[in-house]
């Protein structure tokens, strides 16, 4: 089984080795890093970033037995009556605290459980850092054949924490999300390519600013900013070998509009 | 086994991945990055990571068998005279240069040689580069079952380097010292949670600052910075998703009292 | 077979990440992280890493097996025609797109094949993420037993792109390049100290500064900067625990004289 972890902890601090050493102690699985740079507290960069990356990892096509399992913790309420959940796809599985991080992962129906097995814990462990104390531990016993189940009572989908966000509206004119900004500062849309209007006919509306080009590869734009059908399958707004975000001033959270010319 | 890699080397330049390369060509051990984003030089930050994530690691309680091994390398005196130390704890082992890193090791009574077989470091190798041309293959080579003595003389404790560093003196008020700053700024004392007074009744004084308040988790704080009872078992200046070093400019090395109100 | 990742996407992204999802389900080499810090769009700084590095991965004295496989992937121009390029040099394979980041392998004369089998590549990928979509999968596939040749048809070295670079020039006088400037300020040429003259009796000349110390060990210089025997077996331009670079006004792509005092 692969573990792969997700966190907000930069790599300069122990916290993520600390979780490292606990999981390979207490079985033999393939850890992962996916990302330690989740800007601090950001569940929503977090849920994103988790949504990009799953259908990638073995066991994306559901199955009995789990290929993959997440760890994500940006926490901010690590310590409090928050819970810690367990959400089982089938081949793949989740663990993260209640505080929205599971928003996009509960459209896709997991069984969800809520993580309360105390025998599973480091004993004596801390209110400060149950990515070490608590999520760790119950990865390793999970990868060690213990059922998802055994982690504590079932809890319905309807008591979990969700951010706020929309999924996209399509029509004549599709509306949707500036969902994150990456690297090379390329502005990624939640809007699917195959839905929205011809993009080469197209406008993007974010705020006052429209774009109106669209280039198929990051280097064949015009000279200014451009759409283009990102990794995703989304939309993202990009500028060659420049941050389109920084040059069009576009956030994360912004709303988008792509209709006809 | 599993190696640890920690290091200041950061991982634009090819140093750790070289490091990487000559392991994983001469056996089999699981790498594992703890941090190369130790800032450049400082032994002390490096000495107080291991501290807090070598309990967390296989063979922490002793044994028989190495079961860890960490490759310590923040080595500023690299080629010079400084002798490069295996510290053995029984069940980990630690391979550090003799400038103070091993300083906290020091205290749990390892078993101490002096790496001085040159017949286990590349043919060739660099003076500027120990951590790919004596300290990886070292590793490699007691990883593929090289007794610990093997790689060179006993040395004693007494002739080893240590940092200025003094351990917490408790009492009816207990004085520490912040040994890190964290990323989310909390500010980590070394004094421990269990032998202070009562928290909750209790003020910190770091220089002419005063915190008086007490959290049980990062979010349930006054909205004031407050202590809290950190990841390490001892006391954490913080602020609700603030940096509290920032704040109240809390500087790493300053000494800290924690008394009764 | 290890399978040894070196790219510009940062680890902040999901992209490094599904990379790492398509190969741990295709296949099961050992992944391991190089870099994702190269500076976006940088084939020159990806280049001499790989450069770097290679020599210290398993298989670098060739042989009949693949047993390292580096994917590099700083690719301004993807979704272009810029082809993939599989370099075979017997123990160990790169996989580069053709924009000069193998300028340095092909010194190397290794067999070359253009990546465009397409039932290697993951159905319904991308044109803009081919490290996912291309790049892993291949390399996947060939850690799973597929021959190097079958990725696509041969193809000949003088059709591939390279980067303005000229290897150095010894005589009595040596003439060379600063190819890099490492974390801690450290000027590395390409000057190899075995064919220059006696350092301890030369001087370096970067446009109007000369350095004319020679150290053994990074501290032991002489206050202010000086040369000394890199880890590449290359002449650095150091200065001690401070960033030579920096103090100086070195850049990378600068040219250096050494010649006798």
């Amino acid at each position: 089984m692969l573990i792969a972890l997700l966190t907000d902890f930069g790599t300069r601090d122990p916290y993520v080795a600390s979780m490292k050493g606990v999981i390979a102690g207490r079985c033999d699985a393939t850890i992962i890093d996916l990302s330690h740079e989740i800007a601090p507290f950001d569940v929503f960069e977090a849920a994103f970033f988790l949504d990009a990356v799953m259908p990638y990892f073995p066991g994306a096509r559901a199955g009995a037995v789990i290929e993959s399992l997440f760890i994500a913790v940006v926490d901010p309420g690590v310590g409090t009556s928050r819970k810690i959940v367990a959400a089982d796809l089938g081949g793949q599985l989740v663990l993260a605290p209640d505080n929205g991080l599971l928003t996009l992962v509960l459209e896709r129906d997991p069984r969800l459980h809520s993580v309360e097995n105390e025998q599973l814990f480091l004993p004596g462990g801390s209110a400060t850092f149950h990515g070490r104390d608590r999520f760790a531990p119950v990865a390793a016993a999970i990868a060690g054949g213990l059922a998802a189940g055994a982690v504590g009572p079932p809890i319905g989908s309807d008591q979990l924490v969700r951010f706020d966000y929309s999924r996209p509206i399509y029509g004549s004119t599709a509306h949707g999300t500036i969902v994150a900004i990456d690297r090379f500062g390329n502005a990624v849309t939640d809007l699917e390519v195959s839905r929205c209007p011809d993009l080469s006919r197209s406008i993007a509306v974010i705020g006052d600013r429209r774009i109106e080009a669209f280039a198929g590869s990051y280097i064949e734009g015009p000279g200014g900013p451009f759409m283009i059908a990102g990794s995703r399958g989304t939309v993202e707004i990009s500028l060659e070998q420049r941050s389109a975000a920084d040059v069009l001033h576009i956030e994360r959270g912004q709303r988008v509009e792509i209709r006809p010319r």
